[in-house]
């Protein structure tokens, strides 16, 4: 019989975590571990006896230290982040260098202590790699790009995956970094980033959506249930020492994302605010790699825009 | 008549930042503040009106804004470290981080704060790029290879190198990154660092060399006082926007250094120890962007040996 797999997912009530943890209890090879600052309320139903919730802060060392104490886990996934792009105030960077990258060394020394093997990284595909060749313009951003980030948190995410990748050469730790695009989708909660969920859900409630600049800035969305399938792959398939893209491929304006949006919630009003320097023009990812290796195929936009706005209807009326 | 250039040296008490006000104050075209921890026992003789000394500590924000305060600087060079590539123990690695990388945020906001419009930052050469390819080998590595470090100090410099890029893009600080290699010469004392020196120290003390590995590790050496007149040939050129290896060009094997060594100083006994796992074995910098802006030419190794061990030797009489 196959054993099950053990995973830590520290930040697993956010966004793409629940999804996660949904993704990987829908296969029984897999028992999930929720470490989060908020209680989850979910109910992962018949995978009761495979799920377990931790509460604790990820910046406070005593409180990561018992997620891991009498346990033993196959995988950590990290998607903590105290920061967003949009923050690089001084006091902004210094609380992303204090937070982000000084709890996530301690994470690795835990992960040592605690004789963890393997980690899977999220970071992020949309800042790491700064402003991009006019080259990738076509074919997206390869993971082999240039990373200058001009934002705090792109720094940091890169930042991290440095101390990853050494910690796999000093000690033999197998990683694998997910530069992840703009994902949108079930469970997204936050009202000052993601499009696509933050359009929506302005058209349902009729209220106007704000666009900086133009509106010509090029994204690469990704559905989240496919971001996440694509992650249990490359957890399946026991992919190490990687850095690899997960997006959609494929670039829409932030104009053309909202076209969408109308098309699925009816007519909204559009906020127009001043360009944000730190907003790259074009942020689209080569995704051959995932493609290469898992099969990875993304479901088409409008689909994805149809189930997320089904499901913020359905939150309209009963919250979770 | 030409206006003097005023140079803020972080850490110019230290090896290199001696050797740098020392050049700057030769020509009557800089003024130079030095900012040091430790009181620097310097007689700068008829540049004297020129040169003043700030005593403070680079990790205490009201220290370093005394450096500013009442004055106008065209150009601060840091070049404080208070790591080694040694260090990445878990303890050392979140001193890294909390040391270098936030006081140097710190830095960037006075520099906005009292509009000093440049900055030069001392990076390493030695451990930004860590495992060099292997095409590298012959040609050196060149300032566009990749740069995934296998020690802390190399991580945190490159995540500075970074936020300095930022700041240049979002505010407009113009800023130059040196990459240097493994300095030797006048004003070096270390007991840990410095291949070179550490020999000639010990070679005339009557005491064994330590050496990790079987030698075979091959390192560039630079003079220092090369390494200050590129670092001054490029201030005087303004050049900016760029990050620029800063070394010999060539290789020389630990085996092959110690042998001249023993040519300059005589014999002396040397200490095997295992090797350690975060030495690269190779590190060896392409310098043609140096030549081809500055015209830089190194001092052949046995003249920039020989005015080492001169030094040290009067030292050995008479502590500076």
């Amino acid at each position: 019989m196959k054993k099950t797999k053990n995973v830590l997912i520290l930040g697993g009530g956010g966004f793409i975590g629940r999804n996660l943890a949904e993704e990987l209890l829908k296969d029984a090879a897999y028992s999930v571990s929720v470490f989060d600052l908020a209680p989850v309320p979910v109910n992962y139903g018949p995978a009761r006896g495979r799920y377990e919730f931790v509460h604790g802060n990820f910046l406070v060392e005593a409180d990561l230290e018992k997620a891991f104490r009498g346990r033993r886990f196959d995988a950590v996934v990290h998607m903590v982040s105290t920061s967003l792009p949009a923050g690089s105030a001084q006091s902004e960077m210094v609380y992303d260098i204090e937070s982000n990258l000084v709890s996530t060394i301690r994470l690795l020394g835990l992960m040592r202590k605690y004789k963890v093997p393997r980690i899977v990284f999220v970071s992020s595909g949309g800042t790491v790699y700064g402003l991009p060749d006019l080259e990738s313009g076509e074919k997206g951003i390869p993971e082999t790009h240039a990373t200058d980030p001009i934002c705090s948190h792109g720094i940091i995410k890169l930042a991290i995956e440095k101390y990853i990748q050494m910690h796999g050469y000093l000690y033999g730790l197998k990683y694998l970094i997910l530069r992840i695009s703009n994902p949108y989708g079930e469970h997204h909660s936050s009202e000052v980033q993601g499009l696509f969920n933050v359009a929506l859900r302005r058209a349902l409630a009729k209220q106007p959506v704000t666009v900086f600049g133009d509106g010509g800035n090029v994204r690469d969305f990704i559905y989240v249930k496919d971001c996440v399938k694509a992650v249990k792959a490359l957890m399946d398939r026991n992919v190490a020492g990687q850095v690899v893209n997960v997006g959609s491929g494929t670039g829409l304006s932030v104009n053309q994302a909202l076209e969408l949006v109308k098309e699925v919630a009816g007519s909204f009003k559009v906020k127009r605010e001043p360009a944000r320097k730190f907003d790259v023009r074009r942020a689209v990812l080569d995704i051959s790699k995932l493609e290469a290796l898992t099969g990875f195929r993304p479901t088409p936009v409008l689909a994805g825009l149809r189930n997320t706005y089904k499901w913020l209807k359905k939150g309209q009326k009963c919250r979770h």
